[in-house]
């Protein structure tokens, strides 16, 4: 596409614009705010013009790629697995929230994004990186989400796989800047949203290099590195990506020091935050949420114009799985 | 030159295929491995065929694409950078290493690896991102290498330039994995050798998001976060990449687990190794260097067939500041 495209600019395959990426499941202010925005980044009479190697937009993931709810999907595969695994590891019940679900009481009691991350690292470690994927693989082929019966990789949001496709498809470089582990991600994410394994950023447990019986693999430790949330956001663009997006996609307070950093600036700057506004084909949700919680950031939002989607209003449908539609 | 390349294997611009880059500083045995093993690489015909997807090459900095002798440049500029600021930091004096430059003692003595970094990194913080930049900017403008005269920056190797633009021109993604600082390489590497901040991997400071009088800014830590060296490389490969890379290039032990890891397993895989021979053109070194010590990787470069190169009779030409070519 980026070579038709090109071909487009040099006026040799005029027919063929129709081909490009629309943003066909938007509607209203959000989808004319983002063409706008694309349209000046892209016109280099514009003086609103971002050069290609400056064309970074970053995405987080848990509520603004897919859903969260009831909890995080991530969070859901760590109970199954320490329900299947506990047995053959009685130290887990040292960490309270993993005892707490195994005894059956999780339920009844509510735990921070921090909480959550270390019981999901805790029960990620002990394996190789390969190990690692083959259980995520396995688990994604056969678990089902409670409420919509879909597989949880089908429960990404249609628009914004549109919004990808569109901004990659003029020259941006499309990253997510995620809370969820890195390599669980990376297990699924390139095949739904088109984004190889190199462009996800997320949290880590810490992790060694070993030759076992000849073979070099890296191993998992059972314990937190670095976790990719709030402040930890920019710190690990800076530190990996080395440049300043000029677009920011996120759906809670943890995202907030992400779109603050990246509007931040000279130029032509976008942050959105997605907004949880649809009961019926989703969940609505926002300031008092203890998943994805969009308080602090949503009245930033207002001060800084950044773009509120309105999930219910701005979007034609949700699920890609339901939508009947490909990219 | 991809679109073209696109093009050439769509059959409609058949003559220009010598617009391709050559290795034409190469000669010899090395050459020819390596175009043999990238021929392979890019033939769906071939068993080594690899998809583009994954072709990932990782190449080491300090004495795989530029010098290193008489020291790391990177601890010149921050022995260059202490003697200048040491005036207003004299708590600096605490670290030994820095101590010993104020008193001109350092010259007799020799540092490890991890205590030069140490050194180079405390002396980097303090600051935030841009300001740091701004520094290593200004001096690289200026400084001069003792023994050739040239800049640090046209101390790169011709060769690898050649070998980076090949690589690419065959869809390879080149990335550089070193023991340097990230943000230190980020200045002046994207230039150079053609590759772009967000593929440049090294070691890092602690950083820290902080919002001052209303501006959002990283602020560098005078502490070191991550030492990018020995088996942190695959660490940090695996963690930033999410994928084992088909090319790995170095010249030092410190390179050593990063050849082992990417070497290793199944398909096309390969290792080389720059070896320093040519004492007249460049310097020669190898088991007894304190910088850049190669002995174990060199041993088993032979048990695994890793490419050594050999610079003397391997290349034409060496730096690029000499050698008048233009990529």
């Amino acid at each position: 596409m980026r070579i038709i495209h090109k071909l487009l600019i040099g006026g040799i395959l005029l027919t063929s614009f129709n081909a490009l990426a629309t943003l066909e499941s938007w509607q209203g202010e959000s989808k004319r705010q983002i063409m706008d925005f694309v349209s000046s980044a892209v016109d280099p009479s514009n003086e609103l013009f971002v050069p290609v190697a400056e064309r970074i937009a970053v995405f987080d993931n848990d509520g603004t790629l897919w859903a969260e709810q009831p909890m995080y999907f991530q969070a859901i595969y760590a109970i199954d697995y320490i329900k299947k695994n506990a047995k053959d590891n009685p130290k887990w019940r040292d960490v309270p929230m993993i005892n707490d679900i195994l005894n059956g009481t999780a339920k009844d009691k509510q735990y921070d994004v921090k909480e959550i991350l270390q019981m999901v690292m805790l029960s990620h470690g002990g394996m190789n990186t390969d190990q690692f994927s083959s259980q995520v693989g396995a688990w994604l082929a056969t678990a089902k989400h409670p409420k919509t019966g879909l597989k949880y990789n089908e429960m990404i949001y249609q628009p914004m796989v549109e919004l990808l496709t569109y901004l990659r498809e003029n020259d941006f470089k499309t990253y997510i800047v995620s809370g969820g582990g890195v390599e669980f991600m990376r297990v699924w994410a390139s095949d739904v949203y088109g984004i190889p394994p190199e462009q996800i950023i997320g949290s880590t447990v810490k992790t060694e290099y070993v030759v076992n019986g000849g073979k070099p693999q890296i191993m998992r430790k059972p314990e937190m590195d670095f976790l990719d949330d709030k402040a930890g956001k920019p710190v690990n663009i800076n530190r990996i990506i080395g440049r300043k997006p000029v677009i920011a996609v996120g759906n809670s307070d943890g995202d907030r020091e992400m779109l603050e950093w990246s509007t931040s600036g000279e130029g032509a700057r976008l942050g959105i935050l997605i907004h949880h506004t649809d009961s019926e084909r989703e969940w609505a949700y926002d300031k008092d949420s203890h998943v994805g919680r969009l308080d602090q950031a949503l009245n930033q939002a207002k001060r800084e114009n950044w773009l509120v989607v309105d999930m219910k209003n701005d979007w034609l449908s949700v699920f890609k799985a339901a939508s009947g539609k490909t990219n």
